[in-house]
C-alpha cells in the first residue's frame, strides 16, 4: 500500500474497527454496509465511510465493504499482520496481570519478564520465563525484542527505558506514571490509569454533567 | 469556577498538567512561569499559555503561575478534590493489581472487589474486602458507590454493566475489550489495552517509520 498522510483520529479509530471487523468475520459474514457497520460500532455510517476512503477503494456503492479483505488492510495498516516481539520489565502484579493477557492473539508476542527478585529467577507465568535483570541486553538483542512492556516503579523506569534504548529497542509500552524523555527513533505509547480516572472523575463531576 | 466550553484535547491534558504541578509542588517551589513548566513537560510555552487561559487568570505576565492554585484549581476541574469511590469487578489478575495500585492518593478510594469465585469470599487485598457478586446492588447503594472498575471476562461484561447501571452507578471504567452500551448520563472511560498495543504497532510498523 502507497503512502498517505492519515489523520491522528482515524489511526485512533482503526484498532475498533479492526476489533468489529474481526467479530462480523467470525460470525461467517462476508460484505457489510457501511450502514449496518455503523448500527453495531454506533459511529455514523458517513463517518465510517469518510474513515475507510482514507485506504482507498474499498467499498462499493451499493455492494458494501469486504468484510475479509477490510479487515485484512486495516491488519496490515496497523502492523498487526506479522507478530511482535515483546518483553516485560517488572514481575509485580500488573507484570503478572500483563503476562497472563492472551494478547498473542493480536499479534504480540510475550518472550520473557525481567523482574529483580532472585526468588522470581526461574519461574514462568503462564510459560513465559521470568529473567533476571542482568539478563536484559543479551536477550533483547539476541532474540531482536521489538516492544518493552514497562510495568515497574516510577523511581527505576528512567534507567531501565535508557539500558533498553541503548540496546536498540523499538518501542515502550509505559504503565509508569511519568512521561519518557527518549530519542524520536523510539516510539513511546503511554497507558497512564490515574490520568485516564481523572477524565472520568472530569466527566462525572457535577459541574460538567449537563454537558 | 463557571462554566466554559473547555475542549476534549484540553481536558486531556490537564491530568498531565495536574502531575507535573503536583511534583512541583512537592518541590517546594511556589511559582513557576509558562517557560519553565515548558521545559519540564515538553509542551510549548505558548500552548500552556494557551491551554490554563482557557480557566482564566492563573497566570500574571513576569510573575508566573501561583504553582499551588494552578494545582488546586486543576484539581478542582478534573473533581479530585473530593474523593470518589470505586469498586473493582473481577478479582483476577488485572483486578488485584488493580486494587494493589495506590489510586486513594489520587482521590480515588476502593471499598470492596467483586467476584464469582466462593473461594474468594471473605479473603482481602491490601485490606479491601472481597465480596460475592450477590451482594452488589446492596453494597453499591448503601456505599454510595460512583465508578466501577470491570475487570471480568468479555461475555459477562454487559450483563454486569446493565445491573451497576441499574443500581446507580455514575461511571464505568471498562477494561474489557468491547464498547458498552449504557444510558447517556453513565460515563464510561474505556482501557483499551489491546487498542493501545495497535496504536504502538502502527507507529513502529516500517512504512510509518519515517514520519
Amino acid at each position: 500500500m502507497e503512502e498517505r498522510e492519515i489523520s491522528k483520529a482515524v489511526i485512533k479509530r482503526l484498532p475498533r474497527y479492526y476489533r468489529y471487523l474481526g467479530e462480523i468475520l467470525n460470525n461467517g459474514i462476508e460484505r457489510i454496509s457501511s450502514g449496518e457497520l455503523s448500527g453495531k460500532m454506533q459511529v455514523t455510517a458517513s463517518q465510517i465511510r469518510q474513515d475507510l476512503n482514507n485506504f482507498g477503494g474499498f467499498g462499493q456503492q451499493g455492494y458494501g465493504y469486504n468484510v475479509k479483505y477490510l479487515y485484512d488492510e486495516i491488519g496490515k495498516i496497523l502492523g498487526v499482520n506479522r507478530v511482535h516481539s515483546m518483553i516485560i520489565i517488572g514481575g509485580g502484579n500488573f507484570g503478572h496481570a500483563l503476562a497472563n493477557y492472551d494478547f498473542e492473539k493480536n499479534g504480540f508476542s510475550t518472550k520473557a519478564i525481567f523482574d529483580i527478585r532472585p526468588e522470581l529467577n526461574g519461574t514462568s507465568i503462564r510459560g513465559i520465563p521470568v529473567m533476571m535483570m542482568d539478563e536484559l541486553e543479551e536477550f533483547v538483542k539476541k532474540e531482536d525484542i521489538e516492544i518493552a512492556v514497562l510495568t515497574l516503579p516510577k523511581s527505576k523506569v528512567e534507567e531501565v527505558a535508557d539500558r533498553l534504548v541503548k540496546c536498540g529497542i523499538r518501542a515502550l509500552w509505559n504503565f509508569a506514571h511519568l512521561d519518557l524523555d527518549v530519542p524520536d527513533d523510539v516510539v513511546v505509547e503511554n497507558v497512564h490509569l490515574v490520568d485516564s480516572l481523572m477524565q472520568l472523575s472530569y466527566r462525572i463531576s457535577e459541574d460538567n454533567s449537563e454537558e
